[in-house]
């Protein structure tokens, strides 16, 4: 199958079957995408929480409409980005950068002073919802990751996201969570959308092109 | 190349030949994984602008930094997300969809129905800010496709959004600018990020287990 077709095969999976276990070498592939992926100025800006933990699912589940794939799936992934952006975190991982690389700049400085000098006095509300984007550019490559794996899953953003925080302590952490996917596979036979054609708007209607 | 190897090799191009095009059919490949991605419940609240007209890619990297890549890559990718949800809007998708599926339900019913007491009601900027967030999805998923076709690119966030929007009449379409992503090739001799290490966060600073 090519990347299109697997990205045709994949659907926001609405029943998932609990028997099946997603293998952990595809965890790791779809994580590792996620972790390669790009992200503004390389800061990573957010979390990953893989919650195998059925009695925190429980939990999740019932500020989440009940949406039963969160308990059904083999791994409940939860996108937490940072609650802001302070000076300790950009100059972390700016050092992380220079030592890795052994390689420091004027330029690689000049960049990071006009970041620490950006992001840090600006309003946290904006600063969490930048960090927020990030982790949606993780969720985007965790979910062709998943159908380049042939692993279901389906993004979620119908939950209570100060229960969550709660559930899962993040503020504490200095995390705010962002959106969920489960990774799990489907059950056919008990999924009202599964058999339903992907809609998508036509080509025309979502490209432009500007020659 | 394994897609994660492929990943490995993806890294944000800083110089970009102008001699080297990307072929129609890569371009192809890139736009239809976007299209295909997932979306908040499947609105696809975004546009996909692709700009090969020069005399409006110098325009843009005037208020770009002077990025460079605007101008060396053989497409430059516009995301813009819709500026609200309306009424419109949402039916619009809908009825899409029932169209297409020939298929109508009271589940359906009543999920457009909450979509449409809650989102056109609230504020105009939570509302483009959730738009913005999908098209970050799409961004993520075009990031993968085009590591996958190897093709280079470089997700850009510097440059001046409401300018951007004046300089292609966004806000007349009802949308707003969100990101861009210039796809080409890298120029290797001239490109200082290109022979540097690839640096990502830990995979235990990235990726916290909850069991």
């Amino acid at each position: 199958m090519s990347l299109i077709e697997k990205l045709q095969w994949r659907y926001a999976t609405k029943k998932m079957d609990p028997s099946k276990q997603v293998p952990q070498e595809k965890l790791d592939q779809i994580l590792e995408a996620t972790r390669l992926t790009a992200s503004s100025s390389g800061l990573q800006p957010y979390k990953v929480l893989v919650i195998t933990n059925q009695a925190i699912r429980e939990k999740i589940q019932a500020i989440a409409w009940g949406q039963t794939q969160i308990t059904e799936s083999s791994y409940l992934l939860v996108f937490a980005a940072w609650d802001n952006y302070t000076a300790e975190r950009i100059n972390q991982a700016f050092d992380m950068t220079e030592k890795a690389r052994n390689f420091k700049s004027e330029a690689g400085d000049a960049y990071r002073q006009k970041l620490l000098s950006t992001y840090p006095p600006r309003d946290t509300e904006l600063n969490f919802t930048h960090a927020a984007k990030q982790a949606y550019i993780g969720l985007g490559t965790a979910l062709i990751a998943a159908a380049y794996e042939q692993v279901d899953c389906t993004p979620m953003e119908g939950f209570d996201p100060d229960a969550l925080d709660h559930i899962l302590d993040l503020r504490a952490q200095g995390l705010r969570s962002v959106v969920m996917l489960p990774l799990g596979y489907r059950k056919t036979d008990e999924d009202w959308l599964v058999n339903l054609k992907k809609v998508r708007r036509a080509k025309e209607d979502f490209i432009s092109l500007v020659e």
